[in-house]
């Protein structure tokens, strides 16, 4: 590979689970639980943070999964919602996945979206962001979501972009602590800590 | 290539350009320069946008670079910065370029970070942020800059990142100017809209 390419898969348990899971979910907590099972599996198998993605088109099909590969990687930009964004694109084989605003997808993300994870949405071609855990649920378990604007959903909806929280949110944060219980590393920008 | 996998390349001139250009470049005027030169060729071989990047060492070594790929990888992603980041971390091998604050790497951008890259910059390990033309000068053409944190500089200070700009800020419009009159595409998240 040239030093000038990039390359990055998802851990192979993932293509497993895609193939037993439905490939529509019609109702949103449905969405929910399918990302919340995501992050789960991703912290039981040690591949990565406690963060998952989905993006889905307006009927509910499955367009794309995400789930934190920054450690696996290598790569810091690597957070669930930027693999689902850039693996929906991929598919959908344009960077604006509402094509010109012709249709309206959402991302599902467990957590409320960090600095960079926000400020990549409105690039994105979502239409809409359905949060499980809050971000001081992530902060509680030592996160750091970044420098954001206090009024970060507002921003977003200013744009056309709907936000909706606390969807599931016990669930969500059910994960992020049993990732704690089971001694998942807590690494920030620039430094490294273990939670042990 | 899996569904569940990512691939990205810069365009193969930019192979033959690091090739013509110093592997270490101890003035910052110098890095910035050669950030120039790069977005130049961009627009010039139209193969983006006006906008590249570049990751120094203390010494000066050249790192990675980057530039804007976002619709010719179709990944709205694929900021400049966004590259070399990802670029230096396959490079060096780690998702904290700092290597847990033993080293410090500068990102010499040509224009100030949009929303997402100013939200990558702390996940990064990055201690120094380099900048040509200002946000305002980004707008001044059309391009959208996000919702950002009015005090963004100040808040990578507060973490401990510098940040400097306008470092041949005049050149860097220049290029700006440049792609306005060879009729380069202006789009933004979700809509695009041609310069013609």
């Amino acid at each position: 590979m040239s030093e000038l390419e990039l390359r990055f898969a998802l851990p192979d348990w993932v293509e497993e689970f895609l193939a037993q899971a439905p490939k529509v979910l019609p109702a949103a907590n449905d969405r929910m639980r399918f990302v919340i099972d995501l992050a789960r599996q991703n912290i039981r198998r040690k591949t990565g943070g406690p963060f998952a993605a989905a993006i889905f088109d307006e009927t509910g099909h499955l367009i794309a999964p995400g789930i934190n590969i920054v450690e696996s990687s290598n790569c810091s930009i690597l957070h669930a919602e930027m693999v689902a964004i850039a693996l929906a694109q991929k598919r959908l084989r344009r960077y604006d996945i509402s094509d010109g605003g012709k249709s309206r997808h959402e991302l599902v993300t467990a957590a409320e979206p960090c600095a960079m994870c926000f400020g990549a949405i409105p690039w994105s071609g979502l239409s809409r962001v359905v949060c499980g855990a809050r971000e001081e649920d992530v902060r509680g378990i030592g996160f750091d979501e970044g420098p954001k604007l206090p009024d970060w959903a507002a921003a977003l909806e200013s744009r056309g972009i709907q936000v909706v929280r606390d969807i599931l949110r016990q669930e969500n944060v059910s994960v992020l602590e049993e990732y704690l219980r089971l001694g998942g590393r807590i690494y920030n920008g620039g430094s490294h800590r273990d939670n042990t």
